[in-house]
This record gives C-alpha cells, sequence and structure tokens, in this order.
C-alpha cells in the first residue's frame, strides 16, 4: 500500500498536530516472574543492556530499564543516562513484583491465549538465519521456527514468562 | 544505581555476545478491536504515522504498523519504507481481527487486571504539563492523571482499547 493510501485510510490524521512533533514511542512495560532468569534472557541472548533500576520497597516491586544499543551509546553519569533513556525509543521495561519466583504456581499471562490482548514484543537481527540457529545453540525455545507455518521469514522465540518474541530480518 | 553496579546484577551479561551488536528492538504488538478508532486516537492524539499495512484475507485479519517520527524520514518508496520500518526501534503494530467490532459485546484484555502479565506502552513528551492539557482538551480518557497518586511526574493515558499509554518528559 502506497504512502498516499495509508495517509488517507479511515482514521488516520495524515498531518499530525505540531504539539506531537517531539512525541516518542520511550517504551514497553511487561511484567516478569523472575527478573533474575530475564535480565539474563534479555541481556545474553539478546543483547540488551540493563540502564535503570527503580526500587519501591514499601510497595515491594522493582523496575528495571533495558535498552538495546551500542554500549558506547550509554550515558555512564547517572542523572544523564536517566534523561537519556527516557528520551529514545526501543526500552523495555520489566516490572518485578518481589517474591513472584519463590511460588511455583505462579505466572503472567503473555496475551495470546484467553483473554487476549497484547500480542509480542519484536527484535530485528541482520541474518535471521543466524541468530535463529544461535537461539538453538543456547537452548532457547521456539514458539515458531522459520520452517514452521506459513511465513518462512519471522521466528518466535519465548521468554523465560513465555512472552513471544518476533524475530525478523529487514530485507528478508 | 551506576552503570557499575547494573552491569553487576545478577543475571546480568555486561558484555553482550557480538552476534546481537545490530539487533534492534522493533516493535510492540497489540490486537485492536476497531482499527479506525485506534489509527485515529494513534495518529490524531499521539502523532504516529501509519507506515504498512498488510491484508490475510484468509485468515481474516490486518496489520497495520505506525512509527512516531518526523514525516520527512519516512521513505515515500514502498519497498525502501518497508525494509527501514523493519529495522528502527520505536514502532507499534496494530492487530485488527476483522469484525471484532461489530460485536458489542468484545473487548480486549490490557493485562492490567487478572490474569496480568503486559502492562503498558510509554510516549515520551518535551512539555508533559501541556501535553496532558492537550489530552484533556481532546476528551482522552486518563487513567492516572498528573495530580493522582504519589507520582506526580507521570500520566497515563487510555487507548480505544484502555491499553494504558504512560506519559512521561524526560527531564522531569
Amino acid at each position: 500500500m502506497s504512502l498516499h493510501e495509508l495517509n488517507t485510510f479511515p482514521g488516520v490524521t495524515a498531518e499530525p498536530d505540531a504539539a506531537t512533533q517531539q512525541f516518542v514511542f520511550n517504551h514497553t512495560m511487561l511484567r516478569v516472574k523472575n527478573i533474575e532468569q530475564s535480565l539474563d534472557f534479555y541481556t545474553r541472548v539478546l543483547g540488551f543492556s540493563l540502564v535503570e533500576k527503580r526500587d519501591f520497597p514499601d510497595a515491594q516491586f522493582s523496575l528495571y530499564f533495558l535498552a538495546l544499543v551500542d554500549k558506547a551509546q550509554i550515558p555512564s553519569d547517572d542523572a544523564e543516562r536517566h534523561t537519556w533513556m527516557k528520551s529514545i525509543p526501543g526500552i523495555l521495561e520489566l516490572t518485578h513484583n518481589h517474591g513472584t519466583e519463590h511460588d511455583a504456581d505462579f505466572a503472567y499471562h503473555n496475551g495470546n491465549t484467553d483473554p487476549r490482548g497484547f500480542g509480542h514484543i519484536c527484535v530485528s537481527v541482520p541474518d535471521i538465519q543466524a541468530a535463529c540457529e544461535r537461539f538453538e545453540t543456547l537452548g532457547v525455545n521456539f514458539q515458531k521456527r522459520l520452517t514452521d507455518g506459513r511465513m518462512k521469514n519471522i521466528a518466535f522465540i519465548k521468554d523465560p514468562d513465555e512472552y513471544w518474541v518476533e524475530i525478523i530480518q529487514p530485507n528478508f
């Protein structure tokens, strides 16, 4: 579909209000049961960096902010890093309610069975074949391998809470 | 918390595998009931641009990809735009299962009541006071106004499916 058709689609405001000019889609928040497992998955498997942690001891939860950027881009000054990570797109916020990791029966809902809503997050990679082979080597769980189903150009892996992470390659 | 502490937190891999170097946190997918209402909200209220639509008539659903960027950044060539929007962070994917908008009883689950999981997306704005006043003028529904609760520096608005959209200001 052409850009003209997209801009004239029902509901679409083609010329955004100037007031929205510097708006940034900053982050997506997911609740996770076991923060150590989630940090391992997002940093070791997917290459995210932990760029901020905020604790709320009274309410017994902590927030973890992760960015998938070149390490050299991350400001070392704490205040500067705080402002930076609130001003860029592509941040992942993980919420950990303390203690959930000790409850064997506790599980979050990944949105893909009833009641449905949120579907997945997606990581774009330069070489999807190589990325999927590496995920296999690392023992990552797949929801859909490249060879499964009709769409051979996308895969879905699962994070420790079974949230789906789509894997795509821009020019594939 | 210092960057050193963040890098040595349990679970964190401080030096990501070189294989992840060009990985990009590309998008977040949400299912929406009424696509026209959602496109109106995300383009008119928040300033997103619709950059791609993909139809799956056999399975009766369509995908809409939105980017919150300067219009000048959007490639007009369709193939170029497709590759571009799969290579940048901060894309929002809306999935519309055809016909849900005609079912009065149909509703998606926003993740913030049981069973919980996904929490919210977040848009960063240059002036949160001005942004919230504009949302009030536009009749947007709030989950939390700036003046509500303890945290006076964040607000939450609700999209047409009642997904929460956090509003923050980087230096506030």
